[in-house]
């Protein structure tokens, strides 16, 4: 590999290759996928061998950047298409996560931007569209190194919102596996747990893809933060025993007001922190506000094949003819959410205003 | 094997020996243990190569029978000394499950019964021992008989309360492999069925030990019943969705008061029930009631091993090191639960008086 074997790097860029971190195989095994092709991009993220909504996000800007880098541009007609089919392929590998759609809708307004610069030219050399290629890769270090960012100061606002010795509970994986780096509400344990508190992590297997058994539990293990592994139905009574201070999860993509598509099974860990007074907390960079979405009932819920459920390993667990329905996600009402911790501060319900207000600065932050 | 390989009967006595189904195996085989000891029809019990607690305590009458059977039994002190060491052994597999203490308790009671009227005789003969031995073997046969029955009336009972195209979910298995026959929660499902209703069910998957996805969805193939499997965790999205009508689970003790232990994760679901206005039922034959626990809060809740959450058939889906909270039940308060169905009826919220009358019915039943 030629990689540091202490880091385990999620994603790299390197000599034109995408190397990604193959997540269907940990903990038992690290081993990258090569990706020469900005297909094989796309067709780890619907596999699912990478995922993680800022994580995704981060990907398809590697995506989009490999794509370019590959194709034979020799005049701005013929890179608008191509643009716009790696944007298309990308685009359909999942369809909850906002994070995926923003990189795009962001790559392709760079492109707009510096079309214009180009047709402005007198004439279009390959070294113009050799640099363009450069720029949309610089832009893509840049999503991730500005989620790395975001990621560390929404955990340092987050952090704030554990007690001395805390008991979190959360649900699927949201550490430095699910963005670049760090972590969105696993990043706010690390930073409560280096700030000296003595927390304790119940963390949820996260049927069907153990995202938390596999990739949580292994991020605690090697930050050497406490944790106890449940299966996701005892979330509940854990609850019931006043063995909870709070709950809180990542998102895949947040509305306008809000309401928040994440793993299947938060909306039950929200409904009952609620049913038993306890805080429930989102953890996202605010590139998982959708502002395209007024409320939860607009967003695209993934359903994915019965084969996760059914199999374990290539071993039947359930008939064969066995009819499944495995939605990975489901939409957490507003209402139900305590507070919705980004790198721009904690919203309180009611969301619209303050998520709007986000959406402006984040637009105006990208263009600069 | 012997037997007819179209029936696939949970339990057999035959020939002084049981025959136990291996439901660890199922659904990808069918294989009978063969006890020929007491202790390994416990062992059984306690690996849950045989679980439902009505099977449990069907399992548990023929393993002490079995104990008799095959005990040098000379005097009644060694007859209550083996009897002692039998009980003992059989209570210690597993502690929430009412069904298998009930069971126990029966057979003690029956003992007792009998040695009041040997010890009315001038001598005790090796014969008395053996007719002894096998009124022992009719009372097992006679428990289960009765969990059959019982299972078949409550049963009809229950159908009554699913509309002609009812949607229910449950979680666990709770049909004829969890029971004598027939079934509780899923014995109404099967009799909702067979009177024309156009049933459908949402089967939990049931972490971790798969009862929902390998039992449940078995029994539902070979029954011809449409359903469709689910993780656990997405409960509350199908709730949410208005898909589900009612909620039907079965229990593995029930206090006087109405409250309930069973399958981890049913407080989830009879919480979600009520948030989302759904009727939520127990099903259990009256044998699941225990007359000395009050209320939920004595009920002893099994916790199991750490492997059962960390490992998938020898494959390691967790850190070595990663600590588990393996509660397999859970307890459900009466105030959440719609209707207790037993042999005997639906009763109603709140239960004391209704449960109290049904024990005292038991009991005069069962020294008739």
């Amino acid at each position: 590999m030629g990689f540091d074997e202490g880091e385990l790097k999620a994603v790299i860029w390197k000599d034109g290759q995408v190397y990604i971190l193959d997540q269907s195989l940990l903990p038992g095994q690290k081993q990258y996928l090569v990706c020469q092709k900005f297909w094989q991009v796309a067709e780890a993220i619907r596999q699912m061998r990478v995922r993680g909504a800022p994580l995704v996000g981060v990907v398809a800007g590697y995506g989009f950047a490999l794509g370019l880098y590959n194709a034979r541009i020799q005049s701005v007609r013929s890179l608008e298409k191509e643009a716009e089919r790696i944007s298309t392929v990308l685009q359909s590998t999942r369809p909850t996560a906002a994070n995926l759609f923003n990189v795009v809708e962001q790559m392709n307004s760079l492109l707009k931007r510096e079309v214009i610069k180009l047709k402005r030219k007198k004439k279009i050399s390959k070294e113009d569209f050799q640099k363009l290629r450069e720029k949309v890769l610089e832009e893509a270090k840049k999503i991730e190194e500005n989620d790395m960012q975001k990621n560390m100061t929404l955990s340092a606002h987050g952090a704030y919102l554990l007690g001395d010795e805390a008991r979190v509970l959360t649900i699927c994986n949201t550490g430095s596996l699910a963005t670049a780096g760090y972590g969105t509400a696993l990043g706010i344990i690390r930073r409560a747990h280096e700030q000296g508190k003595k927390i304790h992590v119940y963390a949820c297997e996260t049927r069907p893809y153990l995202q938390g058994s596999r990739l949580t539990c292994f991020e605690l293990s090697e930050l050497g933060i406490p944790y106890t592994l449940i299966v996701d139905s005892s979330a509940g009574y854990l609850l019931q025993k006043g063995m909870v201070d709070l709950i809180i999860t990542g998102a895949d993509r947040i509305a306008r007001n809000g309401d928040t598509a994440n793993k299947i099974g938060t909306y039950t860990l929200a409904s009952l922190a609620r049913l038993h007074g306890v805080p429930f907390y989102v953890a996202a960079p605010t590139t998982t506000i959708d502002e395209n979405i007024k409320d939860g009932g607009s967003i695209p819920v993934e359903e994915r094949g019965p084969e996760e459920v059914k199999y374990f390993a290539g071993i039947s667990v359930a008939p064969a003819s066995a009819t499944v329905l495995n939605y990975v996600f489901d939409v957490t009402p507003a209402r139900l959410i305590s507070g919705i911790v980004t790198e721009k501060g904690v919203a309180k319900y009611p969301y619209t205003k303050t998520l709007s207000r986000w959406i402006k600065e984040l637009k105006k932050e990208r263009k600069s």
